[in-house]
């Protein structure tokens, strides 16, 4: 790597104490599966168990809570697509540190109040992540907040890494784990934690074909940014990754694979008749790529595939009980 | 008891051998608990991890697995509100042993679909799950098939009292129970093996306020049907309960509590808020006495609610996103 981007598996190993608090150590769909078309042995990392449904609190809670205590007085802005976003309100309500998340104007309602229900000011602007992103960097710097960025930071991956040691205590005879990538960060952090531990494991990473960000950078052995990301996974949407993540992953990441949205929904189908998991796109990427051809699983007797998140919006269910209570 | 109802525990544990192949040791979520309003120490087993999301497989398997060969070339019928007509489809496939399901005219297509995809076939009739269930067991004995009953079976409860002997040994320090209850059979099952074991449990049985089968029972002292059961929780919606899970429940259940079907609501959508799991109401329902004052917790240290199916009408939400991907 240029520059050094590396981590420590020290860092890892502190970033879990730091956690134990406030996040979950996230189980392993038990068994046995129901569907012969899944790959042999294949299990499910649940980390949509994780708290506020996804794995975005990891990284959060270890970079917060390294913040000085005037840092945490005056307060963090961040720019999310959604996960990121619910995972920083989280982590402040807990630090009892105020809180501004800036979203797109074409984020759900259903995220909007859920990141408002732990406290923190939302303020919607820009057509895109990366609209937002600028306003909410630009009003940081002008009044002195801390920016929590959603995964360009080596403490935020030291967090993330931390579910790379619960998968090696709960799965020690991993030989393969599917990762989705967005901006990387996932997959940086757990591809690094693992290699350093066992170097024998494979890590495949898994894009939407129409936000191939991270596989087009590899290709092109530098950081690319896609004109546009359009695939039903937003929280995958994202146009460009970062130095840092695109180091890591050519580093330690064995190959990456695309899938497409058909593919998402119809994994996000199988993992509901599997075992009743309602997961959002991004959370049945990887498990897509294994079921449906597009990575190689013959190698692998161990494989694991990571459920990165499920916050769909589920309120038309509930509406829908509701109504039927009056009848 | 007047009839010897009960149930050694070698029963339970010999049942736990049987179904270990077909059936999934689910996990208790992993903590901490996000919501400051939810008990003190409430944990959650979440049985709607269960193969075809819910409890049932566990007593059909069990059941099924000792049928003499002759009856399982002949086949088995079995009566529904949705739940067991899947469970016994399931077991049904692993087993090669072919399955008539009864429901109701009024079950969901959605459960229509996923027993029929199991290789079942499907006879729909009847306004309601006694005549499903009367026309069903005619059908049995006039072609000397099977009858699968939903909870009314020794072998049925045994299988059921095996999430029991998982709770132990997961949650050993587990002071008190809360189980919702529509015929009966998996509290009877439930708090039987938990009593034998540690009779210092509480046991609660929780009934939706519209269906109070179980609760009118033991307060008469006998057997009450009810002129009728309303509540969105249809698979609790059961008239009547058997002579077998009064007795049971007579016996080893301490107390049963009334919720209404709008704070069945309101745990289904706790429930998603806490840690993303969408449940049937029926799965919400223990949840929703401990969360809202139906029963009174502060006497617990260790309690925990039975999530005991989760086969909600999920299809609207993949329908979006297939939607929006020729957008």
């Amino acid at each position: 790597m240029t520059l050094d981007y590396d981590i420590p598996l020290e860092a890892f190993r502190q970033a879990r104490a730091r956690l134990a608090p406030y996040t979950r150590h996230t189980p392993v769909a038990p068994w046995p599966l129901l569907h012969n078309d899944a790959p042999s042995g294949l299990r499910l990392k649940l980390e949509n168990l994780q708290v506020v449904g996804s794995f975005k609190p990891r990284g959060v809670c270890n970079h917060m809570r390294q913040l000085a205590p005037e840092q945490r007085k005056l307060g963090v802005v961040a720019a999310s697509a959604g996960n990121h976003g619910l995972a920083v309100a989280y982590v402040a309500r807990q630090l009892s540190v105020p809180a501004i998340i800036y979203l797109p104007q074409n984020a759900s309602p259903d995220r909007v109040a859920r990141i408002q229900a732990w406290g923190a000011v939302v303020v919607q602007y820009g057509a895109s992540y990366e609209e937002a992103h600028k306003l909410a960097v630009e009003h940081a710097e002008s009044e002195g907040l801390t920016y929590v960025h959603s995964f360009d930071s080596a403490s935020t991956l030291a967090g993330h890494g931390t579910l790379a040691l619960e998968l090696l205590e709960d799965v020690p005879e991993i030989d393969c784990l599917l990762v989705a990538i967005g901006g990387g960060g996932l997959i940086a952090a757990v591809a690094c934690a693992l290699k350093k531990i066992n170097p024998q494991i494979k890590i495949i990473g898994v894009e939407p074909v129409g936000a191939p960000s991270m596989y087009q950078s590899v290709q092109a052995g530098h950081l690319v940014t896609l004109p546009e990301a359009r695939t039903i996974a937003d929280t995958l949407a994202t146009r460009t990754v970062s130095e840092r993540t695109l180091a890591l992953t050519q580093r330690y990441v064995d190959e990456i694979v695309l899938v497409s949205d058909i593919q998402i929904v119809a994994a996000m189908r199988w993992l509901w008749a599997e075992c009743n998991q309602l997961v959002e796109p991004s959370g049945a990427a990887a498990l897509a790529a294994a079921l449906y051809g597009a990575a190689d699983m013959t190698p692998y007797q161990h494989p694991v595939a990571l459920i990165c998140g499920g916050n769909v919006p589920a309120d038309p269910i509930f509406q829908a009980y509701e109504s039927a209570i009056s009848k």
